[in-house]
C-alpha cells in the first residue's frame, strides 16, 4: 500500500518540459500529534512531494491540499506509477503554478494510504496494523500536520494554499486555524460543511465497505485480498456524483458496451457503457486504495463544518488577512455554487479580499481537475498579484 | 412475500370515508405469455385490486401503474398491512381519483413480489421459485399483461392509464402498443427513456445485492434471511436518489440523532439523521421486498426505451388518439423536467391533445406520491374533460 512513497535518490531525473522524476520526502515531527477527536497520535512520518525551489526570501511557497482520494503525487513522474500527478496539467514551467517562480508542495493526509500515517501504518503497541484502531481524524487534525511540515520547512508564510473539494475544506481550515501561515487561500468546488446529501453518499460508500466478508473488522490486511468488492462498489457510488448529468449523458448515454443490442440477460452487469466505466473505476481504486482510509477520510468529510451557522462562519475567518479566491462550477451538484455564495458572503461581511467565480463546465464535481485553462485564467493572476503584494 | 395478496372474502369491511378494507383478485391469462425476450412465460397469475364501480357503459375505468417498489395496494386498507396504499390521499370518495365516480385498477407488475407471477414464485417445472431463472421482463411485457387484465375484465376502452416514474413508462408504452385500449394517459415524473444516470444508479444497487453472500445465486429463498443486507443497501443508494437535495437538507441537515455533539468515533453508522433515516428506509424496505425482484424491475427500467431519437419518438406514439397530460417537478433530478418535456415535443409534432406542467416541490423524484393537491388540481379537470369527451 505504501510501496510508492519510499525516500530515493536518482542519479538521472529526466526533465523533458515537465516537472521532473519526483519522490517522495518525509517529515516526522517531533511531538506526539493532539487529535481533535481528544486522543494524541505519535509517532508519526508525512510523505510530501515538492516542486520547484524555494526562493531564498522563502515566499513562493504554495501548499496544494489534495482530495479524497488524491495524494501528495500532483504533477510529474513518479517511480512505480504509470500516471502523471492529478494536477499535472496545472503545475510545471510555465504552467499555472510555474515551477521556475513558485515552489509547490504537496503532502499525503493523515488518515490516508500513500504514506502519511494511516490505518495501514504499524502502530507500534502491537507491531500489528492499526486498522480501525486508528484514531478518529479530522479535517482540522489534517491541516495542523500540513501546518507543522510547512514550519518544519522553514517557511513561515505560505504565498498560497489551495485546494478543491475535501481539499478546499483544508484550505478553508487552515486559513481558520493558522490565520498568518497564508497570504491567499484558494477555494474549488468545495464548502464549508458537507451537506446532507454528501454526508448520504459517504454513508451508503461507508456501509458497502463494512458489508464485505473481507472487511473483517478492519484487520484484513494479512488476510487475503480485503474487502475489494466493497471498496470498488464504494467508489462506483462516489464517482456517479463526481459527474453531471449532462457529461455522463454526452459520454455514455444509453451506449452499449460490446454489442449492438440489447442481451436480455439479467446478469449482464456491464451490458451500458456507463455500468462498464463504473466497474473499471471501482477495480482500479481498489489497486491504489485502502478501504480503511476511505472509511477515515470519508468520515472527516462528514465531521466538517466550518461554524454551525452563517454568522459563526464569519467569525471563524476573521482573524486571517489572506486573499481569496473561490471557485465554484455549474454543473457540480455535490458542492454547489449555493455552498461556495455561503462562504463567499461570509468573507465579505468581514471585509475580506475576495474574488469569486462560478465557472461553467459540463464535468461536474470532477471539473477542478479536468477544466485547467479556464481555471488558470483565474490562478494565474490572483497569485501574481498576491507575491506582488507580497513583495510590496 | 406473497402473503397480502391472497382472494378472500370479508363479513364486515369498514368503510369511513376511505376506500374499504381490499384484498387481491386473481387474473390468470388463458395463454402463456411471449415475453420480449423471445422466450414464453406460464401459466402466470396476476394480483390487482379494484376501487370504486365500473359503469355500465363500463366508460369510467383508469388504470394505475405503479412505481418500481410500489404494489396493487394503491388505497384503503389491506388485511396484514399496517400502512395505508401508497396513493390513499388521491384515491376514494370526494378524492382526485373519486370512486363515487371512476373505477380504479392497480395490478402487481410481472416479475415482481406481491402476487404477480415474479421469480419467487414457483416454477412449475421444478417445484421451487424461480430465482433468477425467472425470464427477462420488460416494460412492454408488464404493459402487455395489464392490458389483457383490462379486456378479463370486460373493459374495451380505459378513461386513463396513469402513473408516476417507472408508471409513467408503462403509460407512454400502453399508448404505444395497445393505442385503443386508453382515452387518456397521465405521465407523472417520468421520461421516455432512462438515463445514463439512472442507469449507474441502478447498477451500483444490483451490484450491492449480487455482492451479498446470501444472495446465493438468487436462491435465497429457503436459505436463511437473504441478501437483506445488500438489498437495504441498493435501497439505501436509490433513496437519495428520490429525495431532493433541498429536501434532504431541510429535513435532516447536519443534525445528530442521538446526541447533542459529534462522538469521534468511525464505527458510528447512524450518527447523523440523514444516516439513521436511510438505514431505517433500508430495514423496512427488505421486509416487503424481493431481493430477485429488484433486479429484475430495475433491469427492466435500464432497458425502457420507447425508441432511440426524436424522430422514432414521435411515431412510436403517433397512433393513440389519447389525450395526454405530462407532469414533471422541478426539483426531480432522477427524471428531470428535461426528459418531460421531450415527451411533450415527440406529443406535439404528432398534432396530440397534451397538456403539460412542471410543478413547485422540494420533494425531487417523490413529488408524485407527496404533492397530492396541486397534481389534483391538474388531474381532476383532465380526466373530466376526458370523461366528457368520451361521453360526447
Amino acid at each position: 500500500m505504501n510501496a510508492d512513497t519510499e525516500t530515493s535518490s536518482q542519479t538521472d531525473p529526466h526533465s523533458v518540459g515537465m516537472v521532473e522524476t519526483q519522490f517522495a520526502e518525509l517529515f516526522a515531527p517531533p511531538n506526539p500529534l493532539a487529535l481533535r477527536g481528544g486522543t494524541t497520535l505519535g509517532p508519526i512520518s508525512v510523505a510530501y512531494q515538492t516542486y520547484g525551489e524555494l526562493s531564498p526570501e522563502k515566499d513562493n511557497a504554495i501548499f496544494l491540499c489534495h482530495a479524497l482520494t488524491g495524494d501528495m503525487h500532483a504533477a510529474g513522474q513518479m517511480e512505480q506509477r504509470r500516471k502523471s500527478g492529478w494536477w499535472d496539467g496545472f503545475i510545471g514551467p510555465g504552467k499555472t503554478l510555474d515551477t521556475n517562480r513558485y515552489f509547490v508542495i504537496c503532502a499525503n493526509v493523515l488518515g490516508g494510504c500513500q504514506g502519511t500515517t494511516g490505518p495501514a501504518s504499524i502502530k507500534p503497541e502491537t507491531g500489528k496494523p492499526y486498522g480501525i484502531d486508528f484514531p478518529f481524524v479530522t479535517v482540522e487534525d489534517i491541516v495542523n500536520v500540513h501546518s507543522e511540515l510547512v514550519r518544519h520547512l522553514g517557511i513561515e508564510r505560505l504565498l498560497g494554499v489551495m485546494g478543491g473539494s475535501l481539499g478546499g475544506m483544508q484550505v478553508l481550515q487552515w486559513a481558520a486555524n493558522h490565520p498568518d501561515q497564508l497570504s491567499s487561500a484558494i477555494v474549488l468546488a468545495s464548502a464549508a460543511r458537507l451537506s446532507a446529501q454528501g454526508i448520504a453518499f459517504n454513508a451508503v460508500g461507508r456501509r458497502a465497505i463494512y458489508a464485505d466478508p473481507n472487511f473483517k473488522q478492519g484487520q484484513f490486511y494479512n488476510e487475503g485480498e480485503g474487502p475489494r468488492f466493497g471498496l470498488a462498489l464504494a467508489r462506483m457510488i462516489a464517482h456517479i456524483t463526481y459527474l453531471s448529468e449532462d457529461s455522463i449523458e454526452l459520454k455514455f448515454g444509453r451506449r452499449l458496451q460490446d454489442s449492438d443490442s440489447l442481451s436480455h440477460e439479467l446478469h449482464a452487469e456491464t451490458e451500458f457503457q456507463i455500468e462498464s466505466y463504473l466497474h473499471y473505476q471501482g477495480e482500479r481504486f481498489v489497486e491504489r486504495f485502502d478501504a480503511n482510509s476511505y472509511l477515515y477520510l470519508t468520515k472527516a468529510m462528514d465531521y466538517f463544518e466550518l461554524a454551525p451557522n452563517p454568522g459563526d462562519l464569519a467569525k471563524s475567518i476573521s482573524k486571517t488577512d489572506a486573499r481569496f479566491l473561490v471557485v465554484s462550477y455549474d454543473t457540480d451538484w455535490l458542492f454547489t455554487t449555493a455552498q461556495s455564495k455561503e462562504i463567499v458572503s461570509a468573507l465579505l461581511s468581514q471585509q475580506k479580499h475576495v474574488s469569486y467565480s462560478e465557472l461553467s463546465s459540463p464535468y461536474g464535481h470532477d471539473s477542478f481537475l479536468i477544466e485547467l485553462d479556464q481555471l488558470g485564467a483565474l490562478v494565474k493572476p490572483f497569485l501574481e498579484q498576491t507575491l506582488a503584494s507580497t513583495r510590496g
